[in-house]
């Protein structure tokens, strides 16, 4: 197995990024990896011998930064980290490719330099959220397709759901398509014509629609990218608001300082239980290979997290499983 | 002062609805009331001389149920306690009109009955949520129109900086334009043309385009009616979804909830801080009168603050400064 990872991309690279590729190897001995970045800072955090034997180095010494236009850079920065990433996947050098940079560029990069799968319009990006099952629920599409058509949502339950029972071991996900009110009739005229086609597909347990606070409710919520955006940040700023006035309120007075104390261990569950990262990265289903969006601000143990996931989707054959059901299907 | 309001609306109706009624009349002696309901309800329910002749009981004898067609409802139950509630609006009859009721229905209902401010093409639902200032963000529209051009998003803005001004005395309050990212040039087709027409509204503190995250960062974010319902009801769910977390975790164990009390006044403070009721209800801005519709599991309090926000929109007559800043400006 071995996984192709970029070194530059992410807040915290390369420090955090290497620590993470270092932890993955020392925990997965069956797992070799191919970085990509500048060759001198690489083969020096490389240089235990264990270490070396398993990692190859592919220098590219140029990075795309957060702030860049995502198709110009690609198309300009040929000896980027993540474009020689996702050019070594094209060309079979690996068999996944990991990167916490730019969302937009890597969803550039990936259509442009790997390709779709056959018969798959767009491409989706699929983060993981907590969900009260505990096992997570798949936000599909989240920022890679403004405008959607109903076949691509249609395309993105098959995708989520393939995911699902694949990588999650599901054995009967629970699919909603994310909308203003659960009755068939509801939504914009999108969900209209989603909403039919979803229900269509074969082998979905399809639960119908759901509100935005039900996305806690079921395993894969299906939604164009702009809406998913939103959804999907809205659920982070809550939290992160919530997050604030309870630090608010708990620091507020010596008492309650002292009352705090006695129930740290609740928050620290608590923040456990709301950490996406767990779930490692976000796949980008309908790319003609494994490729996964790690978080931006990804530290060592999302990166690891994200470099496991991959490998649970290699071997798991999610590409050649979505390949597949579309032929039989659409 | 004369606020209609419809007795058989909402989930905990008539008894919290009266108990609201009773409540304000009693905080405020200049208001009166116009209550639509069965009449021998109302009578008993409003005997006392003191109240007595400060209410005015409009018998409306059925109701229009959550799941009832909304368009239909409004057509056939004419001597519903909705329906009979807007046309004393129209009338002239009162001076605002709150319900609790279904949201299609008073949607529907008000602009049937009632109709829109002349140059206003779409009204929009508002509802105010909890903001990092503590003094709300409008959320418009939520949910009143599915599929939105962009004239509807430049006219939400102009019609939420009003209310926000007049209501809650903001002097220059921040608005954004929800999207999947701040850049100008983010988003889908509807945003893409949105932008230069509410940047070019005169008079308006357009922070750009705001992520899901940073809602509560704006004192008004604008959205179209299906993004701006699925991210309200993701902000309601996340933080439902973390108070059960919190819940479950303080009470795992004997010494959990000994060390939870000494910190309870700080999740009763975080609970009030969160709950928008305090704000009222949404006002349907755009429709050419008063109208409010609180949360349909409105209780007493929350009926109570929502015929005071009715007040003070009729005080701010933010419905004539509507109709005379599209006279100014569209």
């Amino acid at each position: 197995m071995k996984i192709i990872v970029d070194a530059l991309g992410g807040d915290n690279a390369p420090a955090t990024i290497l620590e993470g590729c270092k932890n993955a190897l020392a925990a997965f001995p069956a797992l070799s990896l191919v970085v990509t970045g500048p060759e001198s800072l690489l083969s020096e955090a490389f240089c235990a011998p264990e270490q070396a034997s398993r990692v190859e180095i592919v220098h590219a010494p140029t990075q795309i930064r957060m702030d860049e236009p995502p198709v110009q850079a690609i198309k300009q920065k040929r000896d980027s980290s993540l474009v020689m990433g996702l050019e070594l996947l094209k060309a079979g050098r690996g068999d996944a490719f990991v990167t916490c940079g730019s969302t937009g560029a890597t969803l550039s990069g990936a259509l442009l330099r790997v390709g779709r799968i056959r018969g798959i319009n767009r491409p989706a990006l699929a983060p993981i959220l907590p969900n009260k099952a505990g096992t997570g629920v798949m936000l599909i599409d989240c920022g890679a397709n403004m405008d959607c058509k109903a076949l691509n949502l249609q395309q993105f339950a098959l995708m989520g759901d393939i995911y699902m029972r694949t990588i999650m071991g599901l054995s009967n996900p629970r699919l909603g398509l994310a909308n203003v009110g659960t009755e068939e009739e509801k939504g914009n005229e999108l969900l209209h014509e989603a909403f039919p086609l979803v229900k269509g597909l074969p082998g979905i347990n399809f639960v119908g629609n759901i509100e935005g606070r039900d996305v806690f409710d079921v395993d894969i919520c299906v939604a164009d990218g702009f809406s998913g955006n939103l959804l999907l940040k809205a659920v982070e700023g809550t939290a992160k608001f919530m997050s604030g006035l309870i630090k608010q309120e708990l620091t507020a007075s010596l008492p309650r300082k002292l009352g705090a104390l006695t129930v740290k261990s609740a928050f620290a569950n608590i923040k456990k239980k709301m950490d996406y990262t767990e779930y490692g990265g976000a796949p980008l289903l309908g790319i003609d290979g494994v490729v996964l969006k790690g978080h931006g601000s990804s530290n060592a143990r999302a990166l690891y997290n994200t470099i496991r996931q991959a490998m649970g989707m290699v071997e798991g054959q999610v590409v050649e499983k979505i390949r597949q059901k579309l032929e039989e299907q659409l």
